[in-house]
């Protein structure tokens, strides 16, 4: 049984948090292997080094990874268990098409707003799109990023506690943007690459019998053999969709090759 | 007979749709190959996966070609197909002209309708347009674009279901404006390229004579011969057009030297 | 005799349309070769093609020509012998000095205009101008091509028809600005390019005698031997109104040194 | 003698015209060798070409050269000589700090005005600076270009008559800036470059001596030898003028030194 | 005891200031190297030349050092201890989002403030902020710069002294930027490269027995063997805050792997 | 005793020119070297040049030069001695933070006010703040340049004379800007480069013995020795500035490395 063990976790102050995070979290999180256990490990003890007393009360982590491969999940699951009586989410959708200096109020007042509580989490779901960032030239806003770099460098009032939790593509991303060394902590999130990984999350499905997951974790076997290959989780969970609605008889061809399409695209 | 037999589509419940579709599709299909039957049928599978309960009510597609090749016909032929009961059209027509942060709120608009209805088709031509792209640089709406990033993946309300359908030039267009992996399925709208092909097309016109027709497709298929080549539906029916206003005795080789032409132009 | 017979011609129902066209035609035009016909027939040939109920009742087509070639006379003969009810004008005098978004706006309000009429020819003189075209970078005006390129592509309503006619630079420029393919149909046009041609256009000018044409003549065909060389219609007729003002005896030398002169600097 | 004779010159009707030339015209002109003549002679002719009913009443002149090579007191010259009932003056101190928009409108109005009149000459004087020429780049305002474009290709009113005349940086400024072409004709001004030129203006100057005037020519003379040397007739004026200001027995030395620097300083 | 003796400095007349510097100073300075006296020293001098009345009344100092260096707490420490009557701080927090124009007004205001008093000490942090530096590009606002450039040169009135006092990143970031000459005198601030240094803050946690400490101290020597070596003060004690949070018996552990992971990232 | 003899200048008529020019000359000019005497030479002479009725009346003069080389004493110098009865003054700090329209329009003032006397001398410190330069780029203010070029070249109205002196970087700035042949005569401010020089104006600052002079004459004698060395007159007096602070028995070393710091600094 994979099912993440959430039912533990102490409720916020303040239901308004919690269905801010839940949106992220409404198709559950599926635990492929032992990296997921470890961000989320990871993530919890920063969470308690802002609550001890003797520690600087500010800290930021910034998971970074390939599209799809489940940051948004991981980082709002990090800030749900965190337990912090108050939770901020400011996320792209509240800002499209704003301008530059938009954007940076936006992020400026949600900083305001987190710092204003003793004990807060802010959640900034991919920052990629609050910078404008376009691979071409490359683009983006200069403005924004200037506004992060202040931001995330300037503590909380007196007394006050606040943890920033962020996503963002890759690594090479945030150096490139000159906001690697912003953030305290950088954390890769990783595509799954082996074929025990996949089944973990195939089989969780229910649309396949004991049967054709031998047969479809054969193949995978034998096609990842010698390759790097990675499939984001979210990608693979669209796969899955749909291969669910093929005929019977073509399901298993059918996932495997859309898994080798994506694995023969990106590499 | 190579008319589509669209006859039993259902009609969607609000008359309005249709007409918005109707008129990409006044002239009429062709189905010059198999290789239109083929993209017709994966659209209709993916709107049906989008009104499976069990799978994630949000997907899109986008339709990718050379110009004049065929792709707003037959992603209207999809919509129209799809039977979904709210059908949105957004195309530049609507936009000339327009700032690109007027362009960009005209496409969040576009969205929040189609977000409204339980089951929209949200239809998006000539991305190209809307992004304001040019070559030369490139040029390209940057806000446009991280507009369509953030709306592409933000998914419509509890219940909801959105199908997203866009038309763009070919694939390398999608690739260096980052737009590429924004959508879930990305299909290649190809030229026709055989004197089969072009044949079925030719005879459609009624302005040859089965003589004349034996005599163009047997001049096609020798020029054709060891050649790349290919002409786009929309410049074919154009030439053909052209060709009915000559003289009868000119029209075989008037339509021959204007095929001929095309190809050369762009090989 | 090289007039050209226009007499024949019947005059649309609006005079409106008469008079903006002949201010581009008020200097006459001389057929100083077969390419000039040549340029005027095809232009009818596809007037009548959009006039054709059978036809797709939108085309469009561009003269394209290095500077002082005719382009724009041939052009404005085409729209007059089409012999359509309505003729929109518009040219870059129109919009000196406006803003790209002014640009794009009048380009909008005369296709819109164009449209209104069941059969227009809209004619757009110099479309460099209106995207403000610099060789320099280049620099032009994206905004104002992504007008033309929507605009060039919408048709009119149902049961109206529509012929556009622009003219520009040479062919390297349409191509360069991403302009090529929007037009159904490029025409070059050409330079006078032969002793001949030239002789064609002296002898109108009624300053030579007999005797003085031959030398002339003479003098050219041994300079044009073995070179690329060509002179605009305007260019030359230019040329010859500076010779009329020189003394009687120099006015043999003076001409052939100016045609030399242009000759040289352009090659 | 070198004074040129300007006293036949008849006045035009308007006094305005007169005075706003007379500024430019007030230290006189030193016909320094047959350059000048020739110059101003070409420019008459063309003034008369415009006025002939036979010929396009529309023609454009710019003269080009370095700095301070005396343009601006030619191209003046040139208006006043014309002898035209009207004479519009266009300069950049009447558009100092204007934005590019407000430059383009201001020529707009100035050749408005001219082609309100039956005869008209326009003066434009230093094109670089109402285009913002810039070479580090190079930077200049396309606007204004684009602007200049179109008025030197729109013709007067019919039955006006207007000859436009402009000074500017030498040819390869207006070859770059795509202005070339735009002009009907363009004439280059020399600097002096020879002793004998150098000596027609020192003597002028009544400073010196027939030896010392007799001295510097040989020493000018076996400075020139062997070398591109040029000095514009407007810096020899102002070497001149320091030398004055010097002790006598300086003067001479003085004034040589002054040139050699200049000369070494640009080649 | 690594306490800096901070008791005996005299309050400056007004509060204000006072608590404008402590906030940077709240967690006090380890005298971890000689380095660190030094830099306190110089900034003491400097100070002092200012109040001399022989000497000019206006210089301007900045440290430079890589991110966490401790420049802010160093720049802080020296104005307290300047014991100005007057100190102004100007941070980027107080111009987050601001516009270029804007924050350059900001720096004016701040100039000004400090020039009113007859003895000021300006104090600015983060200079990279005010003018908007990214180093893709690098991109940068010219108009703060322009305004420091003016500002950094122009004395306060008769009779006032004023020593202004900033921090930024390393040297090349002066240089590249121009701003290097702009201040009398630059300071490098270094980070901790050898095992002593580190100890000597380490020890200061209180987290660690005399034992650990030893243990810690031999591994650090032999890792730092060898390589250069670096890490910033505000990176150490974070570095310490985290180690504090795990169980004990990986404290050690845990702080050394942390410590080598900064090292091979930065190297 | 190298005090300039200043006492004989005649003070101008209206008292307000004197002061704005006395915050330049407060602290004094020390004629280190005959380079100062012939700068000042050559202004004054270029003043008397204006001055007389048979030359233009209207002249520019710029002194370039590395940073703290004297330029703005020196000019101040020139226009005090020149004894214009008027003369006005603009700096960058009348400009701080303005846009460049507003600077532009700053100037255009500056040079309107000194032309409305019949005798002005007009200064401009700093061009390169006007122009908002920056090296990278190069960045710089076209506008105000282009301002610039205009305000250099159009004379006074008749009858009034103007002498323009400015201060700049070196020559290779004003080449790059385009700004070189914009004024009549540039001078060169050079650095002090030999010991004599620098004892000069260390021997002023009576801070140290005779036989300490002796020391540091000796040791800069051997340092300056087959090297290229420059020290701006303004650097030299701060490091004076600094080294009687010390312990006067640090005084003669203290000023030694700093001064052999700034030469390895610069070269
Ligand atoms: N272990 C897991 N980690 C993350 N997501 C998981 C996991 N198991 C299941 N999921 C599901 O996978 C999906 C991950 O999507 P998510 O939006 O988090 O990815 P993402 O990397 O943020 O994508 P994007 O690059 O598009 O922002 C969610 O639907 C989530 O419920
Ligand atoms: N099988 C077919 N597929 C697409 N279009 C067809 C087909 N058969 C006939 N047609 C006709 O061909 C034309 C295709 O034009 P359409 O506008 O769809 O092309 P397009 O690729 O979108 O062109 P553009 O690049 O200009 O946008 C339409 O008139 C349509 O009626
Ligand atoms: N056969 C011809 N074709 C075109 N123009 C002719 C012809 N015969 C005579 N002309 C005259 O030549 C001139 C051509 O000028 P026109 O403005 O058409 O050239 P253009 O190529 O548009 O020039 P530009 O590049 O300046 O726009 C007109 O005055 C026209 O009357
Ligand atoms: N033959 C001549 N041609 C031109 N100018 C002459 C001549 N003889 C004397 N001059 C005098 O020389 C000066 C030429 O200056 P002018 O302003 O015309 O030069 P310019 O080339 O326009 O300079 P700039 O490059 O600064 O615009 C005038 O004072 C004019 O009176
Ligand atoms: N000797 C020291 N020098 C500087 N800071 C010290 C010293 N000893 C302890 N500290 C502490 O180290 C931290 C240094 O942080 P500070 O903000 O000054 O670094 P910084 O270089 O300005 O960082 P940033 O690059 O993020 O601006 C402060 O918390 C300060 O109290
Ligand atoms: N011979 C001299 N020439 C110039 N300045 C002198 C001389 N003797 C002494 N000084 C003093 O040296 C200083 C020169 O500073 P000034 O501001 O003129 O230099 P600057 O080159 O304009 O500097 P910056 O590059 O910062 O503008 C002044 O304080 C002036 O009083
Ligand atoms: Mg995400
Ligand atoms: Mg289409
Ligand atoms: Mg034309
Ligand atoms: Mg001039
Ligand atoms: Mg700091
Ligand atoms: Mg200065």
């Amino acid at each position: 049984d994979f099912d993440y063990a959430l039912e533990n976790d102490v409720k916020p102050a303040f239901g308004r948090s919690d269905e801010s995070l839940n949106r992220f979290l409404a198709r559950g999180m599926i635990l492929w292997g032992p990296e997921v256990t470890q961000i989320l490990d990871e993530g919890r003890l920063l969470a308690e080094t802002v609550k001890n007393p003797e520690s600087i009360g500010f800290r930021s982590l910034v998971l970074a990874g390939t599209e799809k491969s489940g940051k948004t999940s991981l980082a709002a699951q990090i800030c749900k268990s965190s337990d912090f009586p108050f939770v901020k989410v400011i996320s792209p959708e509240d800002t499209v098409g704003y301008s530059e200096t938009a954007k940076s109020m936006a992020l400026k007042k949600a900083f305001e707003d987190a710092k204003r509580s003793k004990l807060s989490v802010l959640f900034i779901d991919d920052l990629e799109r609050f910078i404008d960032y376009h691979p071409v030239g490359p683009r983006f806003s200069n403005l924004v990023i200037q506004t992060l770099l202040v931001l995330l460098k300037a503590p909380p009032p007196h007394g006050h506690r606040l943890l920033v939790i962020a996503t963002s593509p890759e690594g090479s991303f945030l150096r490139d943007m000159g906001l690697m060394r912003a953030f305290g902590r950088v954390i890769d999130v990783p595509r799954l690459s082996t074929a025990d990984q996949m089944i973990n999350v195939i089989g969780e499905s229910n649309i396949y019998t004991e049967d054709q997951l031998q047969t479809i974790e054969h193949k995978l076997r034998s096609f990842v053999e010698g390759r790097t290959f990675g499939v984001g989780i979210k990608d693979l969970l669209e796969l899955i969709d749909s291969a669910r609605q093929c005929e019977p008889e073509y399901r298993v061809s059918a996932l495997l090759s859309m898994i080798e399409n994506i694995a023969l695209n990106l590499f």
